[in-house]
């Protein structure tokens, strides 16, 4: 599909944002009139730097509140839009969005909104231009699709057409079948913008909190496979208004915003029946991971630093040694950590941490990566290691796609067992480690105004689903979480995305690793008889525990003598949990047992690890 | 009044909340259970904190979900309520907040939940405790506070009785005759909280959005004034909570709270009848002032910088030269400008640039600003100078009270005319100056976490009003920006909050003077001819002027031949006016024509004016 881009979707002049556009591979754009109102470029010399970068004027927009004008104000309308058709033949654009009249004076008449419509119509058609007619959510009377198609149908002009926007049509509670009997001929232009739920006005959820599609929870699919389905075959372009593209670099945001398409079109070409008309013109990348599982977590450190020492108190063994690097592999029973030396200034921002996951077949999911622009690690290897493709997501992390166990590449290749000679070391955990089962999940911290894409990177690479955004109060902030777990799998990632004032320490790359254990309670005495320091738990916890869940006497005073958290979903199933204190670097490692098929991460309990963490 | 605010309405731990607010002057505090929950100290500890400081526990709250309980859980219910009044033994309080059930089961039977207050009054009053039971703006079933007091009066219970917030009852639409039949006696407890006009759902407006009362735009002091004539005679408590309060340090907020409780009990001095026993009750601080006018701008500026270039090029004359310190005064007609030499480095973190007032009388704006706490500026003046007491704003602006022409105090006594010996040199305008007027505005930058508490600092010592808050879209990032002006006098102020990408630099200070000329169009002949740099307007900008507004072309043409901007009101007011370049600090002066009674600001042209800025 030829797809395209509004320039207001980016930051910047607009003379910095056609090269961003061009350079993430979009064919055309959507102008923005403000854009070229407050440009230095006249729209000939637009027109040429588009022309240079291959990239088509799709559209022009938005021309506004044309319709449902009184009639003695009607000639300013015409007057306006004829001043933008010069414009739009200088810049050799053919299609302008004009959308419905959200003025408090509209006049509420479908027939005089489609005799106008047909008036524009009629001079559009003398320029060669072609109107596309949209229903603002926030139109005055016209504010759903089924509305303005109306108006369309009744001003029955060869140029006027219908224009399609994913997010004021789904926004209003529509659907797909809102376009049911709208002939694809008479669709003039489809813009694709998702969105997460929020419940706010319309306008200003437009306006702030749009996003690409795959980064909300809009059914953007739906609408644009009906629209294919219907025959409509012109451009596919994204529209997205949001506070965050205001403030990212334009090229930054332009990549996002194609990589989008590329989740889009699979979406599509999932949804559309094979060898259907519109499946044709969707073309699927290679495919996304078909199971994804943890292999191991990368911690970087600088030499004798904490971490490892957690790590050893943790009862984790040094079980290898890299054999051309200086990184260690350690191992508590299913639980794998690999530490590599890192010099102390690394570690300032952050260091190089990285999530080694099992999502097969590598090979496509390294072709599915280099097709969606995401950023391959550049990692200088030995001959002879392992070749793991490794990846950056937009947060900073480092992804590396390991093989299967017990194929070629396989990651623990790498590594020499420790004490030279064992054997199984790298294998089969200690008599310590009976109890650990493996890792649970991994939490990562993100900046907030990366958040977004950081879910699309886990999300349109390796098939991992979001959950919806959780929000928690901080002592100097505010988290907001998003937990991702794979459709078949045992990855699961919690993405902290924390609020806080501008001096504030960012954190960034993983906080947190979590391992299920089989007793939890066990695993509390042992640390505590080990000296492993643990996150302290105030008493109020408990008081407030047994006030909330009516716990029997003993079980509360079991809990509280072991310093251990607690929560029961609405089925009956129980998290038991522990936190370890926490390491200067901020990281910290929380023990936990699942029981009755408990699945959450034990928000109640959240704002109370962030206290005592503080 | 008793004045308190809930422990919820600060950053940081409880243990660093409870000295902010002592420090700050409250009397109590509302002593949320979360922040309980999550701290190590004990509830007598707590207690023992709170009557060190001199703080009483007014409340404690809250306890959600309590009444319109399906009757076999209720059992749970009251576990949960036992166990925290048990807490509440403990820390010595002897009111808790009870909020209406919010849960999607909730039972919608006013005669249930009235019996079940009613049986948890029993507890309550075994307890020695008063529940106030509040409306939810989003309770399922019981969320305007004519549906509270229904269940209260049907619960019939003295120790069952009435929560009084201002927020959940504007926010629903009712005002203060919601309140009406209401006997004060049974209202419980009054908490107070404002917040701007959004459009979005009440529990995100409530979580993230409230402030203090002279921030929003909520009719707060009727409800309290409601609430007091009543004959409520309780704490009047600060409950707000948003996600600035949760990034600021404790103790600003804390001060920010008090201040806004003087703010509010001047507006209730103000609507209480004289004599009344509610206004026997209040406490009115030193009036503000009576009218507000600009009498000086200072800008700092390094010695030979361009402002002074700047100056000198617009047309300025140095008229005096401070008597003691290294400060001139620039004169153009009606319009002064100080300039005050500051070393670089002041510069570069904003200068010290201060705004001079005339806002009579003197000595009680400065009692005023006492009693708000706005902090003083320590300046140090030789023996013989002007007094002109100095204030700091939230954002760092300095601002000086300047008393009337003619006293003995006036500012101008600090002055030595230029040239030595010269008449009338500080007073009237050369020739050069003879077509401007004064200063017709002056533009802040301030940071957008500083933006309510600077409106609230102009608002509450200087009386200014603000208008709405209005977006604009920045190359770069967002604009938000707020017009101030008094009821009485010619400052205007607009403050503009940058919300740009966290790399980008920020402005702080007076970044703009506009100035007002009797012909804009004969001073750009003249800047141009004297070289002056002016900010280029794009072609593309005079294209789109004649499309909005049927200019006659030679109308058009002559703005775009002298690059003057152009907007007009609805009434037929018009503006015209032009920005010089902008200098390195981002500095820029305006000079504008208002016509026919033009009252704005041009705004529609500011993307235009912030691209050509970029």
């Amino acid at each position: 599909m030829h797809q395209g881009i509004a320039t207001v979707s980016l930051s910047g002049r607009l003379v910095d944002k056609l090269p961003a556009i061009a350079a993430a591979g979009f064919d055309g754009l959507e102008l923005f009139d403000n854009d070229l109102v407050a440009s230095a470029l006249t729209p000939r010399e637009v027109a040429a730097r588009c022309a240079d970068l291959g990239l088509g004027i799709d559209l022009f927009q938005p021309v506004r509140d044309v319709e449902g004008v009184a009639p003695d104000r009607f000639g300013a309308v015409e007057h306006r839009f004829r001043v933008k058709l010069g414009v739009m033949a200088e810049l050799g654009a053919t299609t302008v969005l004009c959308c419905s009249n959200a003025l408090p004076d509209a006049v509420d008449d479908v027939d005089l909104s489609a005799e106008q419509l047909h008036r524009l119509g009629d001079l559009a058609a003398e320029a060669g231009v072609v109107i596309a007619y949209e229903a603002l959510a926030w139109g005055r009377h016209v504010h759903r699709v089924g509305q303005a198609w109306e108006v369309v149908r009744r001003a029955d002009h060869p140029a006027v057409t219908l224009a399609v926007d994913t997010f004021h049509l789904l926004s209003r509670g529509d659907g797909p079948q809102a376009l049911a009997g709208v002939p694809g001929d008479r669709i003039g232009f489809l813009q694709v913008a998702d969105a997460p739920v929020l419940e706010m006005g319309l306008l200003e959820w437009s306006r702030h909190h749009r996003c690409f599609p795959g980064q909300g929870a809009l059914d953007v699919a739906g609408v644009v496979a009906a629209v294919l389905e219907a025959g409509y075959r012109g451009p596919l372009s994204l529209e997205v208004f949001s506070d965050l593209v205001r403030e990212a670099a334009p090229a930054v945001t332009a990549r996002d915003a194609k990589r989008s398409l590329v989740f889009l079109e699979d979406q599509l070409a999932t949804r559309l029946p094979a060898g259907s008309p519109a499946r044709e013109v969707v073309t699927a990348s290679p495919p996304a991971a078909a199971r994804v599982d943890p292999a191991f977590v990368e911690l970087a450190a600088s030499p004798g630093a904490d971490v490892e020492r957690l790590l050893e108190a943790l009862g984790f063994v040094a079980a290898g040694r890299h054999r051309s690097r200086p990184v260690a592999l350690w191992r508590n029973g299913g639980a794998h950590v690999v530490v590599s030396e890192a010099p102390a200034e690394a570690m300032a921002t952050g260091g190089a941490t990285a999530l080694g996951v099992v999502a097969p077949p590598v090979a496509d999911v390294a072709a599915r990566a280099a097709a969606l622009l995401w950023p391959a690690v550049d990692v200088v290897r030995s001959r002879g290691e392992a070749v793991l493709p490794g990846l950056a997501t937009p947060s900073g992390l480092h992804v590396l796609l390991s093989a299967e166990p017990g194929q070629a590449d396989h990651w623990r290749g790498d590594f020499a067992a420790l004490p030279p000679g064992a054997t199984g070391g790298l294998e089969a955990g200690g008599a310590a480690g009976a109890g650990w089962v493996g890792l649970d999940h991994v939490a990562v911290a993100v900046p907030p105004d990366l958040l977004a894409q950081e879910v699309s990177f886990h999300r349109t690479l390796l098939g991992l689903e979001p959950g919806p955004v959780e929000e928690f109060v901080e002592p100097h902030g505010r988290l907001r979480s998003r937990a991702l777990r794979p459709a078949s799998g045992g990855l699961r990632l919690v993405l902290n995305a924390p609020e806080t004032a501008a001096g504030a320490p960012r954190r960034r790359g993983v906080t947190q690793l979590a391992y299920a254990v089989t007793d939890v309670r066990a695993e509390a005495v042992r640390l505590r008889e080990a000296g492993v320091p643990l996150m302290p738990v105030p008493d109020n916890y408990y008081v407030d525990l047994g006030a909330r869940f009516s716990l029997p006497d003993e079980a509360l005073a079991d809990l509280r003598a072991h310093g251990l958290l607690y929560d029961r979903d609405t089925d009956g199933g129980e998290l038991v949990h522990l936190y370890t204190a926490v390491l200067s670097t901020g990281f910290h490692v929380e023990l936990l047992e699942r029981r009755g098929g408990y699945a959450g991460y034990g928000g109640a309990s959240t704002h109370v690890r962030l206290a005592a963490q503080a």
